[in-house]
């Protein structure tokens, strides 16, 4: 899939086909967070990769606003310094795999409020570290529209030249 | 090009040809930061597109760790709430720009360590709005390699099922 198709077209995917994603696109999209660039190069940043379907219940169970995690084939944590630089370079990387996965054919959904104790102990994940997101990943459900989205008008959101002046091309 | 290729081939580009980006380019980079999922589908974020020389000379002065922004063709300024959230989503949007300029040949940078006044003042920005970054875009100098990068190998920052655990495929 084109890279501007890619972006253009996904969408958040909570209902999910019980149906695996292969090892080798797992590690694709692994690949896709390890290949980004961060602040200076430091790729402070790790991902933990949850197949275990024990694993993904538990993690469903514990997410306030992603309980569809207990139904994803692979969820996989972004961990990241507890600091601005972590969220940046995290989210990057996690916008990254999300994408490759969508050329892929696999959806996701960006789950915040992860960074607890429960789920860092069920992980293992340092206490010092922040989860940024755990991010579930599946075939989805349903057939899958061509980029509809409900978003604001470009010149509601970007600026020529000043800000107050509407972009207009 | 493909999205999978686009994420493994993207590098940091800091030198550009003295060559303008056409409109429409430029509406398609920034189309690619509105169509970017965001945190409850908020769209909590403003793009101020500057392609003044003279603008982008003064950024490039201002710019602590990015002069090289006075030689590009675009920058791009992406402006959010201070707040977890808007790093996130503000690094979201900004990777989707850059990769979809990438698509286009287009190289690009992250500059961080733009939320100052008086870059707020040049743009316009309201003082209580962080500037998450500034992106200068261009076509680059030199000739771009494959992706030739260099990055942890992926057994040093994934991990299988629980962190610490290298991650095998």
């Amino acid at each position: 899939m084109d890279v501007a198709s890619a972006v253009k077209s996904m969408l958040a995917v909570r209902v999910y086909q019980d149906r695996p994603i292969a090892d080798e696109v797992v590690t694709r999209i692994v690949e896709a967070a390890r290949l980004t660039g961060s602040s200076r190069n430091r790729q402070d940043w790790d991902f933990v990769v949850v197949r275990s379907r024990d694993t993904l219940q538990k993690l469903g169970t514990l997410a306030s606003t992603g309980p569809f995690i207990a139904d994803a084939a692979l969820a996989i944590a972004v961990v990241v310094p507890d600091a601005p630089v972590g969220y940046i370079d995290g989210a990057r990387a996690a916008q990254d795999m999300m994408l490759v996965a969508w050329g892929e054919g696999i959806g996701s959904n960006w789950v915040g409020n992860m960074n607890k104790p429960e789920i860092k102990a069920l992980l293992g994940i340092p206490a010092e570290k922040m989860v940024l997101t755990v991010i579930p990943f599946g075939y989805p459900a349903k057939k899958v529209g061509a980029g509809r989205k409900e978003r604001k008008p470009l010149a509601e959101i970007a600026h020529d030249e000043t800000f107050g002046v509407a972009y207009s091309g």
